[in-house]
């Protein structure tokens, strides 16, 4: 059985790391001519477009899943009416769209911040009347790793925002001061099986995660797996999905969902049973989904811009380090590591001691 | 950093799979069209002599390994010229020959069983009359699961047996009646770091390593771990060394040992900190070795000749699936799983229901 991924980076190849145990191969579309993920499969080196590339790898694989939401959508219509593409391409669009995903969670009953749709200057003068200062200016599509988003304090802020973003279509978003960000990781299967995983809390500096801790018994849990559950049968979804949440006294507030593997669950490739990449590959597959259940105490540190020495990593016998042969460049996401430890303390002790290997110039750009 | 692998078998494919991690990229050289490794990176088909794909094989790689002993000596001796190949071609040498084998562990009192050499019929009439029947004649080089040995109960049958190796150099070994047969799993890096996992239980079908259990807190651990040292010592060596022996009365009698990861270290993917094969690469590229602690219960079922069905398979949720890619064939290993439990008597319980799952083809062969 042959997978085609759309995309060639760390998630296509932490994908095909967990699909070859299952016999599993793969095929990577990615114009990218030194996708991380190549060396693992055949490698496709073609924009998300090229009509022909896209026939080619329809040729090649039996089913077809992608690694982030801004494929285009003319490809995804073309390839789904070869071959089944998963998760489902109405998932992928509203996903897709800033909008068009908090209209869905506010008609499914999931609670949002207040945010009101800008398509102008004067829009977004009328949002901040409305919704207040501090908000955040939103492109609805294309944002990723922060990126499309600006945080207005000042009414002085507004116009250069605007222009920040260039006129594109916006949303203003109340701004939350959430307690915590925590997120969960979700998986269906055609026959409708689903299974959760156990909520991930997550700190971002400067806008990209930077660190996830694997929440075991959270008293959260059950409102996350309830939203997660009435998304995935709604969307007749099938594979992972992962949602962001804010939590603020006892609420959880959406922030958005990735219709993909995500970065809060790379903890899971050691600290649970079953990682979120095969439990991706099992649905789309509709083979029998993997045990969620976590496997000690574990947290995940993102390596950005540039890789710790391997040597010191290694060295800490509760570390298991993740290198995803990217290029080192400022805000790109290099690696991770996990620390997966029997108890608590000693994982905080353990993330301390991680934090001080992380590079100089990478704690300086996230800081 | 890419790493050269002669062999493209399941070996090196766990090797890829444990390796990408790391940072690191692979070459195959292996003359098999159809080697399962070859998806996870640059194969090399050529046969393991040609000198033209064994010179391409230096130009594009960084360090040397192997995945079965019986690569041409040659070879080894050509690469080892250019590059570092490990482990080092000394201890290749020795463990390809069962008698060079026996030796050192003699000189390293390491006990074996009773062993003399064979080199004709009347040769091995004499060994008989010393050793006794039952005894096992084998052949010095080349054997695996089970391959280049005669078992002889009876004087009438050393006729046919010594026929049956053609004329090969071989030994006589007297036949061990073992309580179980065990085997340890080292690794030692250039600077003399050393790391011991767990013994493992192994217990064989028809020649053919059947099922692997890691043993926690072994009487017998620290005398194999002894064994094991002063091996790795004496040959100065660097990788991952199994040693198979025969139990008896509170002995360890040395059965064999393969200078490479070994299908009885199989568990330690999912049953280990750190996996024998990633340890292997961390050895052969200095880098800090990894905690070879156990997680928990866990034994190893290997598929011989045929795959169960994925479904039945990934439908228990403490069992981990490895398919190998290779197609089916009678004695061909296609695969394994490992059953990894919190307490023993799950896994008892979880071995029974897997046992269960065997194809009856496997089954009957290897019964």
């Amino acid at each position: 059985m042959k997978i085609g991924i759309l995309g060639g980076g760390q998630l296509a190849r932490m994908l095909a790391l967990a699909g070859y145990p299952l016999g599993l191969e793969f095929v990577f579309l990615c114009p990218d001519k030194r996708a991380c993920a190549a060396p693992l499969g055949e490698h496709l080196c073609a924009s998300f477009d090229d009509k022909s590339a896209l026939q080619q790898l329809v040729g090649r694989v039996d089913r077809i899943t992608y690694e982030f939401e801004s494929v285009p959508a003319a490809s995804v219509e073309y390839l789904n009416e070869k071959l089944p593409v998963y998760p489902p391409p109405q998932a992928l669009a509203i996903a897709r769209d800033r909008l068009h995903e908090k209209n869905l969670f506010n008609q499914m009953e999931i609670e949002t911040a207040p945010f009101m749709v800008v398509e102008s200057l004067d829009e977004l003068q009328q949002a901040v009347a409305i919704i207040g200062l501090p908000a955040i200016l939103k492109t609805r599509t294309l944002g990723y790793d922060g990126k499309g988003q600006q945080l207005l304090r000042d009414p002085s802020e507004l116009i250069a925002a605007w222009e920040g973003i260039n006129g594109s279509a916006a949303i203003l978003e109340g701004f939350v001061s959430f307690e915590r960000e925590v997120s969960i990781i979700a998986a269906r299967s055609p026959s409708g099986e689903m299974v959760f995983y156990p909520l991930s809390e997550n700190r971002h500096e400067a806008g990209i995660l930077r660190t996830s801790f694997c929440l075991q018994d959270d008293p959260m849990q059950g409102l996350a797996e309830d939203y997660a559950k009435r998304l995935l049968e709604h969307l007749d979804y099938v594979g992972v999905l992962a949602i962001e949440f804010f939590q603020l006294n006892g609420r959880l507030l959406v922030n958005e969902m990735a219709p993909r593997v995500h970065n809060s669950g790379h903890w899971t490739i050691e600290g649970a049973v079953t990682s979120q990449f095969q439990n991706h590959l099992r649905s789309i597959l509709d083979l029998p989904l993997g045990s969620t259940a976590p496997t000690g105490n574990t947290a995940m540190v993102n390596f950005i811009g540039t890789m710790p020495k391997a040597e010191r990593i290694l060295s800490e016998p509760q570390v298991h380090l993740h290198v995803y042969g990217k290029a080192p460049r400022p805000g790109r996401k290099v690696g991770h590591a996990t620390l997966h430890t029997d108890d608590e303390r000693a994982l905080h002790a353990g993330l301390s001691k991680l934090f001080n290997m992380v590079p100089g110039e990478a704690r300086h750009f996230s800081g």
